[in-house]
């Protein structure tokens, strides 16, 4: 019997465990195309990317790490416009039929789809390179989608969680470090990235702008300067990192410069006028990460960093671009 | 200056003729991701493919061609859910940039998403083997799509325009046949195919079932067969092929299973009850392609196919399929 690409379909990806269909869902996969329908009030947010072998994971990663990964990197796309998930689609190319490789890839994109509460609603499989293309899409009330473009001066700067784990992990993986407690926690950040959904769709009510943090802090951070043409000041020692990330920096001072210009921490960047803080901290209150102040919007074009002696740091930002390097 | 993902999306996506804005799109290209809106009384259709050089088109494929089947293999998906295309995402994977290619892509995709009146709302580029992963979503009538499973015994089997086209084309390149204008024609219909949407949209008010063609007419009438739980009665004769094919095919006879077997002819295959007979004949007379009765749905799960001496065929369906074999 041939591995035919409905036979994959229909083993893998038609009858798991993914989250189970809502009243969105009109038709899934099985047809020409799904159906879906978008309740009157709301707007569709939709976003795409693509992880490709041995560019956006190391090619060692497992089948499990990849799905996970390749969902959750789009889910950080609706968080960052705080929407809520809604439906998915996915493209995927392999070299080859690798049943293990399948049902390992299946088993861990299901788990991240009912963890998020977005169905699958249809896909692609193709044979080629290792490569994975997913588009999210979620929802919002109509005009209340958190852009990259409403920062004003004033607005005091925030991201969730801690910033620079993934790119830490990424570096103790390509130096074949020893699995010490802190590398796996590190390593963790970097192959299961938690997307801040909740956070950004609570954020709707006091955000100015937001964008998650694919390509590094900095490089995010002048994505939402230049969308709202502003600048702005940030405090080095404010930016959030793990234990684990400082355990590891103790040793190797020289990769703090890793921690702001890397990517891949899929934490959300975002600005709050000062008159919503204390809405901020009810909000914070109801969510399971941090959320930290770390910087001021300021007149301008320009992103000024500031060290603990108020210094200010020459930034020479090499965020990670798919056509400049790679991993 | 480095030849950035920003810098490729910018010069090559968001400032290209490509189908303008409509009042769906709320926000294009620019954020974290597109926002869109729905009618309140439609209903979303959604459908992705992935076209990778070497599989699903020849190597030597040129850009502008490439871009125009990327997109006209996902609109035939709508087409085939008798859907109005409203936009679509765009995942472009490149092994290197080279502004030619680029260009000539960038520029072909805008034609037809101008032809098709679809814009690009958002989209992704990422360094890999060449592949094109597109997104598209199109509106219907809230529960009027086109599906597989609607056709009934008694029902009447159709398709639009002419089948073999392109894989007849597919030979003839591979062959490296001289180009003759017969093979000139039929490599313009491997090439550039011209998804049936109009026909698609007007085919909701009558077809009971529909599919387009991508695989070959037998194997996804059997999808049709399948999804509905019917079987179908085939003329062989009836089924309507181009004067370059019937050329083309008059020195190759041993061609002739090639025509119904293989795909990408992204003609419309369905079916109407007999009473609406009258109705699909003014649908025709409004549209640029013609409509044949090639056969009828009967009781069972087979289909069956006669040849114009009443002789049943013995079918050997060897219709593509990514993973048994490759172009």
């Amino acid at each position: 019997m041939p591995d035919s690409e409905f036979e994959i379909i229909n083993r893998y990806f038609a009858r798991k465990a993914f989250a189970s269909a809502s009243k969105n869902i009109i038709l899934g996969i099985g047809d020409d195309a799904a159906v879906l329908s978008t309740p009157a009030d709301k707007q569709l947010v939709v976003s795409i990317d693509t992880l490709i072998s041995g560019v956006h994971f190391p090619t060692q990663t497992s089948a499990a790490d990849i799905a996970w990964k390749a969902l959750a990197v789009n889910l950080s796309d609706l968080a960052a416009m705080g929407a809520e998930p809604v439906w998915f689609t996915l493209a995927l190319s392999l070299p080859e039929v690798d049943h293990d490789w399948l049902a390992a890839f299946s088993e861990s994109l299901a788990k991240i789809s009912s963890a998020y509460h977005i169905p699958l609603v249809g896909g692609d499989t193709t044979r080629g390179a290792l490569s994975i293309t997913i588009q999210v899409a979620g929802q919002v009330q109509a005009d209340r989608a958190l852009l990259r473009s409403g920062a004003r001066p004033g607005d005091q700067v925030f991201v969730s969680g801690n910033i620079g784990d993934a790119a830490l992990g990424l570096h103790a993986l390509q130096q074949q470090f020893e699995r010490t407690e802190d590398i796996t926690y590190l390593l963790e950040r970097l192959n299961r990235p938690q997307p801040r959904v909740e956070a950004g769709q609570r954020l709707t009510d006091v955000a100015s702008a937001c964008i998650d943090i694919s390509d590094g802090l900095f490089a995010d951070l002048l994505h939402i300067l230049n969308a709202s043409g502003v600048g702005a000041r940030l405090q080095l020692d404010h930016i959030p990192l793990s234990e684990a990330a400082k355990h590891f920096l103790s040793d190797r001072p020289q990769l703090l410069p890793t921690v702001y210009n890397r990517g891949d921490d899929y934490e959300l960047c975002f600005c709050v006028p000062k008159e919503k803080g204390a809405q901020l901290d009810a909000i914070e209150k109801r969510l399971d990460c941090r959320l930290t102040h770390i910087g001021e919007i300021v007149a301008g074009n320009e992103l000024q960093v500031f060290d603990i002696e108020g210094k200010l740091l020459d930034l020479r930002n090499d965020s990670y671009d798919h056509f400049v390097e790679k991993i």
